[in-house]
């Protein structure tokens, strides 16, 4: 797995991954002109996208058909060198329709304990809490 | 600092950061269309573009101005779940132009060792080994 990176000029690069290409840039005041995003909240999408396509999966094979499934992580910067991400990196779960809130906590839980590297690696450097709301509201995670 | 992904139906979201947005996707084996690259990938092009970031500044505050900037990082996966990248990860650096070679290290060094936050997250997961090609020919970390 790889992901090869190319010098536009300024702080900007173009990023080649699985064959894809998007730009990343730094803001303004370090002197980037923001042509694409900043290359730590990457990590942040990693994050999200493993466990979402996860929950996708697990929740497609059980059969079950969300309306809108919509995922988020989110941390904190660390003010001294190097910026890292301080504890804890929350992941937020948005899900509407149809979709019992057991069966929907099951398929977060086989994604952050057992199917999501990224979590895996990421949880090394700092714990994750996983939320989930359902159909507007926080559904807690069941206690067995 | 957040992301947040949208469905848009099969395995593929829509992902929002820094105010910009681009598709992520499965590969077609796992229910994808390939709309996107793959999410996992992205922790890979984070570490490249954060130290690509860092070495890209710190040459232009020595005046330095390389013809050509490239930065990959590769890891192989482990077989087992959760799937997450074996050691070591390798980053590496390929430049060209009028750049002094214990600048350049100088450089990735300081990134390295101090600036990239996206390495000191990762490297609590698996070792990380910098690579550094100028004008065509490997130049070997200096001993001091």
């Amino acid at each position: 797995m790889k992901s090869t990176l190319e010098w536009t000029g300024g702080m900007a690069f173009d990023v080649e991954l699985d064959g894809h290409t998007f730009a990343i840039d730094a803001d303004p005041q370090f002197g980037g002109t923001d042509k694409g995003p900043k290359p730590k909240g990457l990590m942040l999408s990693s994050l999200a996208g493993c466990t979402a396509m996860d929950v996708a999966s697990i929740l497609h094979k059980m059969r079950l058909d969300p309306k809108r499934l919509s995922v988020s992580a989110e941390a904190e910067l660390t003010d001294a060198h190097p910026k890292v991400f301080a504890a804890p990196i929350t992941v937020v779960f948005t899900v509407e329709g149809d979709v019992p809130p057991d069966k929907l906590w099951r398929a977060v839980r086989l994604s952050r304990d057992q199917y999501c590297g990224v979590s895996a690696m990421l949880r090394k450097h700092a714990p994750i809490v996983f939320q989930v709301f359902l159909n507007g509201a926080e559904v807690p995670e069941p206690t067995e």
